[in-house]
């Protein structure tokens, strides 16, 4: 059976594991600049994010977690912490079996937004001012095909 | 203060957007696989990479936090769990204020040897597979050089 495995080359294992800890490093580092600065976890950040994305900020718990790849349990115990600092609130859907909403209350759009400036300043400090326009270029397509890739397959 | 904010274009969201899904999927995804075909969580599977790495199997927990970007009482919590689950050992040193050691056991080692074939296939189908040799080449020289700059600067 490991006689069939298809081991990384050399470049290979090079390019994942520097992708991987790039990944740790920037995501780590974001996450505490964001805690450290504004009152949004990481994950609140990611959540909110999210809602503002679509029509009147409310989507579907099992759809948030499909979307940040995350179980339903964590879900679903992060988005009560939330309800609970008044950043979502729940609303269920008796009329179907779907399951229910988190929606994205005043509250939590002015905490997104007293939050972005500070991102996106980061976003720029930490990675985009180290990247050329080409090699982003680069990076936005591999990035869109692979999703789509493991959308297709999930 | 919000004036002076310089927001991202549309092509840098785009780009770092996509960046952030795809690592929000790609990790996941990888986590689910190991989860559900070994026996160790991608966390578990994170330290033991990163102390395979070194010699004698052994680093202190700071540096493992700091190379992962897990807050070290998080590193301390998830390291307890893998002693008692006979992965790696603790080894004090008494001598230096700097710490304690983990130390991989042989135990650990077997647990990584036999979730590295099924980590392997995963990182091909789900990521290498989808990306040409070029783009490879592109993301290992950004995410070289991007974590340097991170290292520096933390």
């Amino acid at each position: 059976m490991e006689d069939s495995v298809n081991w990384l080359t050399a470049e290979e294992q090079h390019a994942w594991r520097n992708f991987v800890r790039l990944h740790e490093r920037l995501i780590g580092r974001l996450a505490h600049l964001l805690q450290a600065d504004s009152r949004l976890a990481a994950p609140d950040f990611a959540v909110l994010v999210h809602l503002t994305d679509v029509p009147e900020g409310r989507r579907r718990y099992q759809d948030l977690a499909r979307a940040l790849e995350w179980e339903k349990s964590r879900m679903s115990h992060h988005i009560t912490r939330m309800i609970g600092r008044g950043l979502v609130v729940r609303e269920d859907c008796p009329e179907d079996g779907r399951g229910a909403f988190a929606v994205i209350t005043e509250k939590g759009r002015e905490a997104i937004e007293a939050a972005a400036p500070l991102h996106v300043r980061a976003v720029r400090s930490l990675f985009l001012d180290h990247v050329t326009a080409a090699e982003l270029r680069t990076l936005a397509e591999v990035s869109v095909r692979v999703v789509e890739k493991l959308d297709e397959d999930g």
